[in-house]
């Protein structure tokens, strides 16, 4: 038995998407889900209480940035991230490759792995796909990531082409090196906006038998349309019984149009990030509370949220904290932020349930915004 | 029947120490006590409901702090800074005072007030008993403190009578400018290391019957032998029926020194400020968890602590956080501090019960390293 099995409890018959449950060593989760990034073993301001309080079923950390600071290896002797950070639901790892890509601008990358700069000392790293397992055996998630090139966009075909052959020669050598059976390693499909190479990238990975395969190189920034459509021509050469995961999509209109293709992960540090600055996801649509208009608003961040920031705390009072950089603001915000998204997860999933994604669709994105013609993504 | 009462329970044999109650119109609270302080209308990087869970029973807020931000008259519109900030439990605000001396390098002090400059905008503000009352009449705390001069330590004779005797016609004026009678307008002794001074002050305003006093003045530099002894002067002048408050100490040993002089309540930043920087109070003494000799070092905080990030949490972990800047590891340390304080003074609240807080200081001050020649004050 492998220790990440996906179950399949039912297809949208409005939609064809998925509802399911993953199984991990951590126990399971739901899916469709999305998953809070705890970059640095730490969803930022978050405590792993709140995280259960609002029904995180799993997170995400990066392996990259772990390896950096506090190091692989004093996670390890602490017993491993689940012990280290207090949380034993669940844990995701990247492969540290989306970081080495876009964090470095000194980077070369050969057959063997990439060589780069450490972002914050400047020292000359090497991260190769068996360092990667071995990093990622040592910080002991339930699932793992192979490691692979994330070209940026646009890219041309035949770089693409060349990069897409080469992520499928490391996902090998990451299933080689892989060292643990209570750790299930996931490939990535890359290929860009390209149908022929995302076919190809999804027959070489599925080739290969991973327990579970992400779709990554999207959210970089391409256009809506172009993310919808390359979902649209990967998820068939993906297989019914394994878990799909869409990488670091965290905006609610493409959390509902990835699962409406078929996908049942999805990451992002979005809520976090944007909380970070007073903005705020509500079921009316964007929020800014550090503007001036919500000085003397003493309504909830959002009328119809069952968070407990919404059940105790005003606009005006967060807005109050926000501007004095206060942090309980930042804990506030990023509180009603995160459980937003699990709760359109949750609503997706009882969707799904009752066959009616489409026009679940149809009703959040009137109601956030998302049919104006001047629309956010968040 | 005035706003707030004290309820004298009883007195140490050993010591001379008082248990007592303080009754509020948001509930009581046991004394001796330390009070959080919730600068702008929050305790930093604590929810409510995390002050709560540590049994902080009631907390300070500034004054002139939340007059500049958000505004008194927005608190008010709120319903008040309990409803404000999320808090139920008795609030102490502060007079400002101390603000307008310590943050202000431009000031002029007349009879009327003090004229000063914001230190945010740079903007001239004056501030007088009246507006003083007015603003936290506007805020709604349960006690509220008289508006005195804080002179710096050390200060002539000559300036200090002048300025002590000014501090009691300003409390008079506080008196008559208070409006609410469901809030409890506190006196402040002033007078410095003068003996006489200390007397003449508190025997001006036990004249005035307030419900409760403050000894102010203190711990703004003198040597802790010359607040001791300040203390020894000035508690035979206050009534016994009276709750007393020593403005502005957190120390662990001036605490335990505090209610062995007679001190009811106190306050102070230093729990939450010194968190900040990854400086523990722990029951062997001080603790540096940024120092990289904890690194790998994965025992809690303080093996003697019963709070909840001590039972989850390593000082590897912590110690990762905080070099990393990441918040949760703010809010643990701070959460441990303000708890270590919280449970410092329940331990001294039973050895007053058993008639023992000299032994109790003893144990304690051998324990924390406060008897070794180089001790720090926390
Ligand atoms: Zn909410
Ligand atoms: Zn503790």
């Amino acid at each position: 038995m492998p220790a990440v099995t996906y179950e399949h409890i039912k297809t949208c018959k409005q939609s064809g998407a998925r509802l399911g449950k993953v199984h991990t060593p951590h126990g399971a989760f739901e899916t469709p889900i999305f998953m809070p990034v705890g970059t640095l073993a730490t969803v930022k301001t978050m405590s792993p209480d709140e995280l259960v309080e609002m029904n995180a079923q799993i997170i995400l950390s990066n392996t990259y940035h772990l390896w950096l600071r506090p190091g692989e290896d004093i996670i390890e002797e602490a017993g491993g991230l689940h012990t280290f950070m207090n949380w034993d639901r669940p844990i995701l790892t990247d492969s540290g490759g989306f970081q080495v890509f876009s964090l470095s601008d000194l980077r070369n990358i050969t057959e063997e792995g990439v060589q780069f700069r450490n972002h914050l000392s400047g020292e000359k790293l090497f991260l190769t796909p068996e360092k990667s397992m071995q990093i990622q055996n040592a910080l002991g998630p339930d699932i793992m990531m192979a490691f692979d090139e994330c070209p940026p966009y646009p890219a041309e075909h035949a770089y693409m082409k060349a990069s897409v052959e080469r992520t499928s020669r490391w996902a090998e050598r990451c299933l080689e090196a892989h060292g643990r059976d209570d750790q299930g390693l996931f490939g990535i499909i890359q290929g860009g906006e390209y149908e022929d190479l995302r076919k190809q990238s999804a027959e070489d990975l599925t080739s290969l038998d991973f327990p579970g395969y992400a779709i990554g190189g999207l959210s970089v920034g391409e256009p809506k349309d172009i993310m919808n459509r390359v979902l649209e021509e990967t998820t068939p050469f993906l297989p019914h019984n394994k878990p799909r995961y869409l990488m670091g999509v965290g905006s609610a209109d493409s959390l509902i149009d990835g699962a409406i293709r078929g996908i049942d992960m999805f990451d992002c540090v979005l809520p976090t990030r944007i909380a970070r600055n007073g903005t705020l996801m509500t079921s009316s649509g964007r929020l800014v509370v550090r503007n001036a208009k919500f000085a003397r608003d003493f309504r909830p961040l959002d009328e119809n949220c069952s968070c407990k920031v919404c059940a105790s705390y005003s606009r005006a009072y967060i807005r109050h904290l926000i501007k004095s950089n206060e942090t309980l603001g930042l804990r506030l915000c990023s509180y009603h932020n995160l459980h937003f998204l699990l709760t359109l997860m949750e609503n997706v999933r009882q969707a799904i349930r009752e066959d009616r994604l489409l026009d679940f669709r149809e009703e959040f994105f009137e109601s956030y915004g998302f049919n104006k013609a001047d629309a956010k993504n968040f």
